[in-house]
């Protein structure tokens, strides 16, 4: 299968969806973003994902990496794909021109990465890690750090990791045994096992930054206990150019599921040389900032299974031919008509259509937020971080999510073809399902979005998102409106039914949350398709492509949104049935 | 993970909900089967299941077959415990005394298949093909072709296949080209290739049996001028023994993304010989024979998955340690409570379980109606048959989807680790991801229960299979036979709906389709739960196993019954979203 960038949908959300040119004119800081050298950006990030990294996609997944007592070997052609990468000039694209970068806006990265993750989600991997990890260094790292780090991450000489789950935790990590000793230097001595480091050793790069959570000796239990550690595989030189070798070992490398091209690494830490990064044990504070970019990007992995899966069963189902149309022979002269004759593959292929297209829609209004949060306008910017807040573990869950049953169905369209590896459409799946696992899990991102972004505030964040929603109402198609006013009006019903049962019983928040999330990126993206459908253009239907959102929106409220019906009656049902059973019975049950 | 065989879950059902020992001794022929001949019969095949096959089900996953220009090598052990499995005197189970076998009800095959797919798919795969060619032979074969070819079936010494799928040919058999020449002796010479034929070639028997499609040269087109043949590897001597090889070839094996244990074969027919099964023009009709008891061979695949995930999720959610309970911490003195503490990941097992348990119980009964049908009741064998055509495609359709769904869950409680091979839950998403592919896709399941088993008599087997449940509800709880209740109302509501809908616009039919099997699916499931919820064992809840039961069942009308309203609403929507783009449209968008 041959893969395109869907440059014109991402161009159509700037474009007509978020006013991208007055956007980029509202941004601070020299000659705004013109549309025109955004295209061509994106025209050559399309080139890069066409034509360089996703041919390397199935062989990456097919050779995986090779660990041997010196290194991690990637598949072949990956460390030319990066050097070509950094070449373009790609990992600078949004960062501070004083280290290099070209201070163009986040939300131009997001695109961007869009591309990559679809073409190679394995590869993608490599430099959205340095991304998480320069911008944690932006955030919270001394101007010292900055200097000797930034300019090497942002030029991807030196690419970056993010080391937090250890053997015995993963999603909890109060139980963080790594520890960091005091040097005379004032410098760090970290010692402990991390796991599941992706992009931990490998041949890409010359030097490979690890940001370390770690105890220090006086540091009280739990997770106000932890500090974060820049610990660099070689030491630094006086010039900046990799020095001494640092005590950080890849020990071995996990056999997984999929992305089979991205080194997913056992990192031992012997003592290695470490630097605070932040205050001392608030070391989860200035994490969070890399996991919250690190959502973000995986919400945009969810978002690409979606794009290969639509690709795939469209182009399979326009071509072969299974079946007579219900309604009549349609190509007499063959011996049977296509696939997409058939209402039930219509059914599916729109389901990935209106899961995806919606998805790129929030997540690219997202990206906008980004840029605001990001900006000099302190009022915009804490508006924008609230806001985010609150949409960042929608995106991340429900995208998800969203990808991987957009994968599932993007084999279905196959039939038996679609189990065959040559095919794509099963290392679609295989890829698409560590999106719900890794960067929190989809229960630890509903509890989030339930606990802290809703029921903390009272329901204030939500009721500033409604807000938002109810202005885009007006103007919008009159039926969508009403169903979509319907379901917020649910939202907020069932929400308050939640503050109450929650202050009665506790559990009845871990009964509702992932009903919660699912439910709330359903409202959020019958938001962004009844906003699609408002475009004069998509109106009009003027080509394919508009009287394809056209009837996608349609499509949408008629089998999509209705999930929420479904949602609200296991909501409402508690966790009476969920807590019935006595932790015991379960271990009887588990034969323990 | 260790495996163990649901065997009480299988005995309560066959005893407290199925009163197998009625039933037993209701089916004609010799001395009834007692249930404790029974028991340990289903003791020694959870014995054969957890220590012979399935400690070779990741060893096999990882050695896959091989082909070579010979044959194909399966992986380490597989012929091994075929042997034994033959020893054992298992392929005979449910076969005539006539050809060797034991002449014991087909139920207790059923129950013994589902342990051997739990243990290994891949390998169940094998014999599981064979139950099928015998069942074929037995009802459409001649004498003598019987007289050949059951004894050697029976014993397991031959193994057999199903030939129907093409290059250009799986859901839609019309334009199937393999040829079919009339020799002098009375036999066929036999041309064409035919793909994903599992368990084509492999080293576990001494011959190999094809059942085959092909056209005979005055063959009207479409599916009304296929015929069935019978294609030994090995001609029979006059002896019966293997003779003359035949004009059949294995020209390669598929790459997939699962059951590796499984040779999937390219198979090349260059005039082989073969004998005709059935009459002329009419072999699709005995496949059906083959057909209908493959599917429900691939709903206890589904419904084996499901038995997998719960029984994984389960072991590492009362020992993995993460996080505190919501409601307080429960043992202080580890660092972490259990996962089983946590709400949402309750909401996971009892899903599985709830889906697993429900869709055995539902398959069992099904298991006895099979039971009937192949007995000398004329009168009851018609009505068992009339039912179990109404409850395949169900079985088929919706147990797979479910067995899909809870081996997704299932690695999802494990977080990361379920992405890691060494657990086992990556293998059970990959194994079960066919069940909803091969042997009709759910599409194709759902297209024939709502046209050819709802709508073709104008619902009166659908009234037949509601009769029989509300007869059920008396003596159910209360609250759920009230909830039970509504949804069959609903469902009887909207098969009027599409009654007439269809009448008008026949692509309402696909429309609607996955849907209405699904919601079918569901109300199937609350009637079984609804049943077991009223055994006295449960209500009392003795214990662990029964209150789990109790639990269960609320659970599954919380939580899970809820899902009709969500398809209740899709179906109401229509076809009109799903036909208003052109095909042309599609092309466009598919960059044709």
């Amino acid at each position: 299968m041959p893969y395109k960038a869907p440059i014109r949908d991402v161009q159509f959300l700037a474009d007509k969806l978020l006013n991208a040119q007055k956007h980029y004119a509202s941004l601070a800081g020299g000659e705004p973003l013109d549309c025109e050298l955004r295209n061509a950006i994106l025209e050559e990030a399309a080139r890069f994902s066409e034509e360089v990294i996703y041919p390397l996609n199935r062989t990456g997944d097919e050779q995986g990496c090779l660990w041997n007592e010196d290194g991690v070997k990637t598949p072949d052609g990956f460390a030319d794909a990066y050097r070509q990468y950094i070449d373009g000039g790609w990992p600078g694209l949004s960062m501070p021109t004083a280290f290099g970068g070209q201070a163009l806006p986040k939300s131009l990265d997001f695109m961007v990465s869009e591309c990559l993750s679809q073409a190679n989600h394995a590869w993608a991997m490599y430099p959205g890690l340095s991304a998480g990890c320069r911008g944690t260094l932006l955030a919270h790292g001394t101007e010292s750090l900055q200097a000797i780090y930034l300019p090497k991450l942002t030029s991807g000489a030196w690419t970056g990791t993010m080391c937090l789950t250890e053997p015995q935790c993963g999603s909890d990590l109060s139980f963080l045994r790594t520890r960091a000793e005091t040097r005379e230097d004032g410098s760090y001595s970290i010692s402990g096992t991390k796991i599941f480091i992706s992009a931990g050793e490998h041949d890409l790069s010359e030097n490979i930054v690890h940001l370390v959570l770690a105890r220090l000796p006086d540091a009280p239990a739990g997770t106000r206990g932890i500090s974060l550690f820049i610990v660099p595989k070689f030491l630094p030189d006086p010039h900046g150019e990799p020095g001494v070798r640092n005590a950080v070992q890849c020990g071995s490398l996990e056999h997984k599921m999929g992305i089979h091209g991205n080194a997913t690494c056992v990192m031992n830490f012997d003592g290695a040389r470490g630097f605070l990064i932040g205050e001392p044990h608030r070391g989860l504070l200035a994490m969070f900032t890399f996991m919250n970019s690190a959502r973000l990007g995986v919400a945009l992995e969810g978002l690409a299974h979606g794009e290969i899966a639509l690709q795939g069963a469209l182009s399979y189902a326009t071509e072969r031919e299974a079946g007579r149309a219900l309604s009549g022979t349609k190509v007499p002269a063959r011996p049977a008509d296509r696939l997409i004759v058939h209402p039930d593959v219509r059914r599916m292929l729109l389901t990935i259509r209106a899961l995806t297209e919606g998805s790129r829609a929030l997540l690219h209004s997202l990206g906008q937020l980004v840029d605001i949060e990001l900006g000099t306008d302190a009022e915009a910017a804490a508006e924008a971080a609230s806001f985010l807040a609150f949409y960042t573990p929608i995106a991340k869950g429900f995208m998800t999510e969203m990808g991987i049953e957009c994968a599932n169905i993007g084999m279905q369209v196959y039939g038996g073809h679609g189990y065959i590896r040559e095919w794509g459409m099963e290392q679609n799946l295989r890829d698409a399902r560590i999106t719900t696992m890794y960067e929190g899990t989809t229960g630890i991102q509903a509890l989030d979005l339930l606990a802290r972004k809703v029921l903390r505030d009272q329901g204030a964040s939500l009721e500033q998102v409604i807000v938002r929603i109810r202005a885009d109402m007006e103007g919008m198609n009159a039926d969508y409106a009403q169903r979509l006013s319907a379901r917020l009006e649910e939202w907020q019903a069932i929400t308050v039914t939640l503050f109450s049962a929650v202050s009665e019983n506790i559990d009845e928040l871990g009964a509702a949350s992932v009903d919660y999330l699912m439910y709330s990126g359903y409202v959020l993206l019958g938001w962004q398709w009844g906003r699609m459908a408002s475009v004069p253009e998509v109106r009009e239907g003027a080509d394919a492509f508009y009287r394809a959102k056209a009837v996608t929106a349609r499509f949408y409220f008629d089998k999509i949104l209705p999930r929420c019906s479904s949602l609200a009656e296991q909501m409402r049902a508690g966790a009476d049935s969920l807590m019935a059973l006595d932790d015991t019975d379960f271990d009887t049950l588990a034969g323990r």
